[in-house]
């Protein structure tokens, strides 16, 4: 299992993900979820996957061969729904040519995507890709979107994610999110990586790679218990109206 | 949907889930989803349904009926385990009764049921029957039970269960976990039931409703949203260690 999010702020993207992958609870491997394409100096795009390994690596090297080749790629898409679209017919057909032989084997090579970025002149924003190919965005209210294991992480999002965030609170709540999710489920694992891109940069985003005892994260996962633990200790005594029946 | 958790504590087991029930988004209502039986003065149980609805209606129905009977009942098993097994087993030949219609289109009738209490002489216990009619216990270390959608408010119980709690202690965290599964999904909502059984009292559980203007429950979630944010403002600022790659 995988859990990706990412939050469309007024600063910029904030883009994280855990590393595990597995196949059945014994093929427990880490691979990097979060892909960065910067083809040209006009644009950037930030991927993250989550589902079939194998569908997103023949996606990841079909937009390469793409980019190399020379026709339609995310160096001629012209905005990011370009992107979205361009990207998510792709995942489709890589899941339409294998169907056939993963369903006979009862496997699904289904992915989930989270694609953001920039082209210079058109808006950053992102968007979540179906694995059937087409996609819905960020809102105002809700600016954050999540693909995977994500029902655990969406709590602390809920209650804290604005668009008014900076870069690095937004690093924070998605680090916040993941460390939720890691405490509730064994299927997602250390380490995280994140991508933070600053909005109208169009520069390679700013990438850390969180371990389990990077000090930060030590330090957010202390301050964070001892926050739970102060305010349910902080919380009124619990007042009972007997409803007998 | 619906989100049912129980706490099993050294000082009684704290019961509590919502009363929102829906067949598609356009048929929502509210059903009592904790149930209080106390055929005699030796025991007491409480079971909380989360499920097809027909499946609770009718076990309930079930269980009455053979509590008047004078046959194998609530008022004759020995002890938590022994109900536990008499319920499983009434629980899934309602199921099977069913099935073959419900199957036909394409409808589920399963249940997942948490029973709790105790029968004089022996032990306070809880436990999670499955739609199969099997049963889990709670442990030491993770003393909460959870049916239904129980993601979203598994990450406050991991932080915060302990066995140690006092009921009202428990009481109040249960209805954080329940604050928490309302604000991410639609399908869980208010008002909510809790119950508290004092361990070897073999009393009726001091049981109360929470409504969305109860003012204990208006002052824990403002304190909790309030909590958060505190919690977030205080964090330390986001160190980056910038990996490009």
């Amino acid at each position: 299992m995988t859990y990706c999010l990412a939050l469309c702020l007024d600063a910029g993207i904030v883009f994280a993900g855990d590393t595990r992958t597995n196949a059945g609870v014994d093929y427990v491997t880490n691979y990097r979820k979060v892909h960065v394409f910067r083809p040209t100096d006009d644009r950037v795009f930030v991927m993250l996957a989550a589902g079939s390994l194998a569908t997103t690596h023949e996606l990841l090297d079909g937009i390469e061969r793409d980019l190399k080749l020379g026709g339609e790629s995310l160096a001629t898409v012209r905005d990011l729904p370009e992107a979205a679209d361009y990207v998510g017919r792709k995942s489709r057909a890589i899941q339409d040519k294998h169907r056939p032989a993963l369903a006979a084997s009862g496997v699904s090579g289904e992915v989930s995507l989270l694609l953001g970025g920039q082209v210079s002149g058109t808006g950053a924003d992102l968007v979540l890709i179906y694995p059937q190919g087409n996609y819905i965005g960020a809102s105002e209210e809700t600016p954050f979107l999540q693909i995977g294991e994500a029902k655990y992480g969406k709590p602390v999002l809920d209650r804290l994610a604005h668009r008014g965030l900076s870069l690095d609170q937004g690093a924070s709540l998605a680090l916040v999110s993941l460390d939720a999710t890691v405490r509730s489920n064994i299927t997602v694992g250390l380490p995280f990586d994140l991508a933070c891109y600053a909005r109208d940069s169009l520069a390679w985003p700013q990438q850390t790679r969180i371990e389990a005892d990077s000090p930060y994260y030590v330090g957010v996962r202390q301050a964070w218990q001892q926050g739970f633990e102060s305010m349910f200790a902080a919380l009124p005594p619990f007042e009972t109206t007997p409803t007998q029946g």
